[in-house]
């Protein structure tokens, strides 16, 4: 099943869909999509697809997937190429870092370059959203049980922010428009394999990342109980889970983003996301 | 004025008050203290305060005194003291990292020691509560205009998880209950200089910090400011400003928190807290 919150900014409403193509309205069965309505509304939203009494509704715009985020982990350095480009030892357990959920967009709004931005750059990655609890949990099948689904997120980074202004990465990571979500959340039981994903990222139309989640250091499953060792995930939380090779930074022509430029996102299953940069 | 949730945890009303004593309930006022009414009720409040027609209420539990913060943007290695304990560099610009919302508790709530914890330290800090939009500010006049007001929070601290475990702060910053906040938000108009407040903190009794703001090395108006180029601040925001010296990171016994230690925190005139550590 996926889900999607369809509308203008700030009046999106839930909508659900079997093949990504036909959707349905959701806001009267069950409000909105966010944290409470992950944790209990799917089966009732599986029950009234099934029963086909939901009334269509057409996917003018694709806002963020999920509603009243609490928080984004984000986990650095996760896949050996990325690593390797910018430098660094692949890690020996998750670097974690925070985007703040007011970054998020929808799949194809506007991403704005901050202001005195000379180094802003794309990652594609695999969000996972989670749909139960999570505290200190014993074991990985504990942590997929948590997890409600998957779906595309663009982590957009400015490195001089992030790297040259005092170490601490979320200085960089923050900037308004910063986290493109969407367009849609595929739930759990349709990614039986979430480290066999193709994940692809296109500037103005050239292929500049070609990866797969095969080759995260640290799987989905592992970041959940791991991160659960150190935080409370809650339902409705987002955890951004790295990127792999080909970003502007580990590049040698460094070709950063400018307002203009086109961005385009996929993982398979997951749909696409495209944004023009614009300047703040 | 003097700004508060009352209640049970998850049921607290909000309450003001002109000398921390009486309360007056103004749930049917404003509904909560959240950022929309940070926002635009403060003289709504102000004027039922002096007509003298709200119900007085009975300050039970002190909840945290803004409800839906959006963001908490802390300030790293803020004092010349704490940064020369922790045998850093003071730093030429802030240093940012961040709080999840969900860390949140009341001033007198449990704080609790991560399982696997052997470093979970003490940081009383200055928090700014942001009242309006702050986005490029060009001035430190238009910052200032920004502060809704201010509180104490404390900025709990695991050294391991934060310092040894990867190297991004935010891994031990946090943990469930690790963000303390009030007992209440005093008004920016009622604090001239926010840069002129004596905050403490003891363990058990004994004082280990015993600062004033005016050693911060970047004082609050200069954070805002700074803060609004890399990231948007809104109504109910949280900035927590830095810790003085005084930190068991910074003594040479480092005598790190341990189930039953009671952390008494006070900052001048925005009142005290206290919290007895228990277990995860």
């Amino acid at each position: 099943m996926k889900l999607a919150r369809i509308g203008a900014p700030g009046q999106e409403r839930p909508a659900a869909s079997t093949d990504g193509l036909t959707w349905y309205d959701i806001a009267d069965l069950i409000g909105d999509l966010n944290g409470p309505t992950l944790e209990t509304a799917l089966p009732t939203i599986t029950a009234a697809l099934a029963a086909h009494t939901l009334p269509v509704t057409e996917p003018t715009r694709f806002g963020p997937p999920v509603a009243g985020i609490g928080k984004i982990i984000c986990i650095g350095l996760n896949y050996r190429d990325h690593a390797a480009e910018t430098g660094a030892t692949p890690p020996s357990e998750p670097i974690l870092f925070l985007k703040t959920p007011d970054t998020v967009v929808g799949p194809d709004d506007t991403v704005l370059v901050p202001r005195k931005s000379v180094k802003t750059d794309w990652e594609v990655e695999l969000a996972v959203v989670i749909g139960a609890t999570a505290r200190y949990l014993e074991s990985e099948e504990e942590a997929a049980a948590c997890i409600a689904g998957y779906a595309i997120s663009h982590d957009v980074s400015e490195r001089e922010f992030q790297i040259e202004r005092g170490g601490q990465w979320d200085k960089g990571k923050n900037c308004e428009t910063f986290n493109p979500l969407g367009p849609w959340l595929v739930t759990a039981d349709e990614v039986p394999d979430p480290q066999a994903l193709g994940l692809r990222l296109s500037v103005n139309g050239t292929t500049m990342q070609d990866g797969t989640t095969a080759d995260m250091i640290f799987g989905v499953t592992h970041l959940v109980h791991y991160l659960s060792q150190f935080m409370v995930l809650r339902p409705g939380d987002v955890i951004n889970t790295g990127t792999p090779a080909g970003v502007a930074l580990g590049r040698p022509d460094h070709p950063y983003l400018r307002a203009g430029d086109v961005v385009e996102l996929e993982i398979d299953g997951l749909g696409r996301q495209r944004q023009t940069f614009g300047q703040a």
